[in-house]
């Protein structure tokens, strides 16, 4: 099998450097293919998702990140919206055709106190956030800077809603068989017919699954004040964008994340931290939530769920041993790294 | 002075009954004026927002509401979308013409141990969410259920937004001279408009705040990683309700937090919780969040400060003595506003 590889931009290629060895190490066979995608990208070819990129995404099994994006200052950012870095990704997702994104979030077990809520709430916390990538006011071309305004459009087809809510249904039967659909149907239309179809598909295919329909503005509020609520939550784009982030920073280790997307061919799989320009090169990065990632790579992608779980049991053997600044210790990427090889034996 | 209470539905006449009795006594000039909103004025005079409180909301000096809706399963909710509570609410917050929902958060002393954040984190919030309330997705008429496809549209003109920054703004002057304005810039060009406004006014107008403009995703992180670092924030409607719910739940008694509502004419006063049918009608909701709606409405609409200052002073000293079973006591919705009336003296 091949994996294409996008280290991309600020603290990208350090933590990609170590989560390949990862995946050399369970799985030699693999083959791994570096391309360029984001800032440096667009410097060395013009464009943040180059041609080269592009080809060898269509033709793998899947593809592993690192991060996009640089400073606030960064002269990327001022570059016209198609050639910044984060249009890279955007043109990768859509490229892949990756239109769900999952994100595990969990405290791992020794990690309780990083967490800024209450102990005995983060403790609760096992929660899979999918969230509809390829929709709503991401893509809609109906978007515009027109005078003295401006808009976008959040617009959502039946079988846009229905391939994502499946997702979402199948991951619950593997956990608690509970979903909760997140939308703003009480003033929105889009999320009217969203509410719709994801109830359809539970009724007429998933009975077994508990469906609740919640309103974004309440779960922002309840993932904080009672987190172990949740097991799997789906929902569009936008607000995925947001929700994802806010139950990521509750095991306070942003560090340690991991995520897939998924569609139809390769998947994509990436930690969701950021590029953290402020450590880039130094060498401090956590590795964990690109290692992770790896992980969830073997299993969605690679169907091999035994080497994904050895993974996971590395990492949390080596976290007990090696702890990066993010998680308050003093390890480097290159130690947290190594604990993870030791551990694999 | 003619102040126009609007019960409305669940707890909303009790919270409304206590809040009422404070105003009365610290400024018993105040003429009250009863009227009808939301699910029971449907019940009524099947309207949500009935002629006869339009004409009254539009000529009196501000408004105190009470919380409209109900349970998920009532009946109201099966109506067609003009007809349910919540479009009572948003027709009347047209009506009004109240641009600005300004919504302060701050952790009582006393209240710490509340949160659901450590509470070293807890102790340092003290934002005020300034969320622009009649833009955007809630009232752009560019919206639609269209067979297998539905949409709306984040609209915004440059005036729409350059009014709603400048009370955030002019709130930063009266606190720390500090404003963070909130988008998806590096995705949404509506986004991109927003940005330019605020960043334009600040320049030309207000040399003296420090701005910084931050993503929402990267928001609803910080809000919980450090919240300590906002002093205020201003956004567009929908993320604007996302992040103040969010934060509203970090001092972890929702019960005791107000809201304003500010535009070119009478502003609109409310208690940021919710109908709570579970509990309406058995005499223990929190009245703490109507009565410091009132202190808001002194303060912002009748220009009587010491008065607001006398109502706050008095809660925090009657909740040293009462609590409601929301903040962990067993007190009633009467214990806790007689408590108020007599620190009031
Ligand atoms: C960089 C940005 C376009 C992206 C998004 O909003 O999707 C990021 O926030 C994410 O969540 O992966
Ligand atoms: C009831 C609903 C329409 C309303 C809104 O979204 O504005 C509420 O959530 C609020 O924040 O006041």
């Amino acid at each position: 099998p091949r994996v294409v590889v996008l280290p991309g931009d600020g603290i990208g290629p350090e933590v990609c450097a170590s989560a390949a060895e990862v995946l050399q190490k369970v799985a030699p066979d693999v083959e791994l293919d570096y391309q360029l995608l984001g800032g440096g990208a667009y410097d060395q070819t013009g464009s943040p998702f180059p041609d080269a990129t592009r080809e060898a995404v269509m033709n793998c099994d899947a593809v592993l990140l690192g991060t996009v994006g640089g400073a606030q200052n960064s002269p990327w950012n001022a570059l016209p919206r198609p050639l910044r870095p984060e249009s890279g990704l955007l043109q990768l997702r859509k490229a892949l055709g990756v239109y769900a994104n999952l994100r595990p979030v969990k405290v791992m077990p020794g990690l309780e106190s990083l967490s800024p809520l209450r102990e005995d709430l983060a403790r609760q916390v096992d929660v899979l956030i999918v969230r509809e990538l390829l929709g709503g006011a991401y893509f809609d071309p109906r978007r515009a800077i027109e005078g003295d305004s401006a808009y976008n459009t959040i617009g959502y087809s039946k079988s846009e809603v229905d391939r994502v809510a499946r997702v979402a249904f199948d991951a619950a039967r593997t956990r608690k068989k509970e979903v909760t659909s997140v939308d703003k149907a009480n003033v929105l239309e889009v999320s009217e017919l969203w509410r719709g179809v994801v109830q359809n598909l539970r009724d007429t295919e998933y009975p077994d699954i508990k469906l609740e329909h919640e309103y974004v503005d309440s779960v922002a509020m309840l993932l904080v004040k009672t987190p172990g609520r949740y097991d799997v939550i789906v929902t569009e784009n936008l607000f995925g964008d947001i929700l994802s982030d806010l139950a990521a920073v509750i095991p306070g280790s942003l560090g340690v994340m991991p995520s897939a997307s998924l569609g139809d061919g390769p998947g994509l799989y990436e930690p969701i931290h950021g590029s953290a320009p402020d450590i880039a090169g130094k060498g401090i990065a956590n590795p964990t939530g690109t290692i992770l990632s790896v992980a969830m790579l073997l299993r969605h992608s690679l169907n091999r769920d035994a080497e994904a779980r050895r993974i996971e049991a590395a990492v949390q053997a080596a976290l007990e041993e090696v702890r990066t600044p993010d998680l308050g210790g003093k390890g480097t990427t290159q130690e947290l790294g190594a604990a993870v090889l030791k551990a694999l034996g």
